[in-house]
């Protein structure tokens, strides 16, 4: 399990196809992820034809793995085909609230976490897109979700075609608490954040983008209160669009 | 990579303590999972002190591995960590919102999957205890989890002291869906549950619980419309509580 440690993100796959009979395997493992009273509270949307990849991508913002990777891969939170199962056994399903959007996601991530520890293991590449929360709405009419199934992440899968530098990472002293939680102090969030604010790509970064400090980077360009603020009201529409 | 398809949870340890380098070795795998932006909005509080399980304990509705596992996990979604970091530096930061709630789920749970898939290939076991989004202000008070740091799971780790048959899934054809959602029908419905309902352990539950279906145990006894609707509220209440 090496592999966990020396993994990196890959963006540019291969145009060779990831074989039908892998693909079901690793959904295999990622189905024995942890589940809320084995409910399997999710489904996974696979896009592989070219057309339906460029319906999906504007909602990425077109980011170009969505149509150069074989295997787009939609992980919903599903609370739909739980509560039809209810429905056809004389039980009244009460599912379509909060708690079950978020018992729903997490389920949902397991799943597909262990999906992404399997395809790497086997040799596959994968990307994360987070963008996935910022247009929900436009992904469900994509996909023809029906309600009680959202859309929480996304992975794009193939044979990788590059070896990518792999990133930094917060010491783990950042990450964990014993016990209970000890608040940061001025001290410590410089000590911290020193290493990574002393990288030279974010210290170009920096530079280019005119910023003093690199969190600069992050709340005038990368993730502005404005844009979440935007993308917070259309999740929760999307959301309650869903009937959670 | 075959105990991601054997594995199961496990909800009785040995004694025997989990030694912290390996400990540090998992958490470090964890880290590496995949994160937006590489921000790592995530922390892990880690509990091994029996009066501090003892504490937690009520919150987790005393489920037994939360006293009887050498440690318990709590991973929660942290905006709190970065946005310090951002004050400092004179940035503005604007994660206070429900699309940073959902993205730093997204982040920490990623991370938590990661560190149970290195714990069992390390021979522990591990329990996910969804109870953690029930009682979420229980325990943010128990842990002393300041503003916009919030749990979202709990994992129960230590050595197997049983080997407990391994839970059904449902087929791989109900959770994958080609290209777009195909929505179920009756029959779909009928055939992809009918494994579950003719288990022996099922058919158990309703004749011992005085129901007609299983669908009856999970919706009039297991997770109640009314339970699902009060923890809803609560949830709510604590994420803005939290400042999300």
């Amino acid at each position: 399990m090496n592999s966990l440690k020396t993994r990196r993100t890959i963006r540019r796959y291969r145009s060779e196809d990831v074989p039908a009979t892998l693909l079901g395997d690793l959904l295999e493992s990622a189905c024995r992820a942890s589940t809320v009273g084995n409910m399997q509270t999710y489904s996974v949307v696979v896009t592989r034809d070219a057309a339906r990849k460029a319906a999906l991508a504007p909602a990425h913002f077109n980011q170009p793995m969505v149509q150069t990777a074989p295997l787009v891969l939609t992980f919903c939170i599903d609370l739909h085909r739980f509560s039809l199962w209810c429905e056809q056994r004389k039980a009244t399903p009460g599912y379509n609230n909060f708690e079950w959007f978020v018992t729903g996601a997490v389920d949902t991530l397991l799943a597909a976490q262990t999906f992404c520890v399997a395809a790497e293991e086997a040799g596959l590449g994968i990307c994360y897109l987070g963008t996935t929360t910022y247009n929900a709405q436009q992904i469900i009419d994509a996909l023809k979700l029906p309600e009680l199934v959202f859309p929480i992440t996304t992975i794009t899968v193939g044979y990788p075609d590059e070896t990518p530098e792999q990133p930094d990472r917060l010491p783990l002293e950042a990450i964990v608490h014993d016990e209970y939680y000890h608040d940061y102090t001025p001290d410590s969030i410089n000590r911290l954040y020193a290493f990574k604010e002393a990288l030279p790509e974010n210290l170009r970064f920096v530079r280019e983008n005119n910023k003093e400090t690199l969190a600069q980077v992050f709340t005038d360009i990368r993730y502005t209160k404005a844009d979440s603020e935007h993308f917070s009201r259309a999740l929760w529409e999307a959301m309650k669009k869903q009937g959670f």
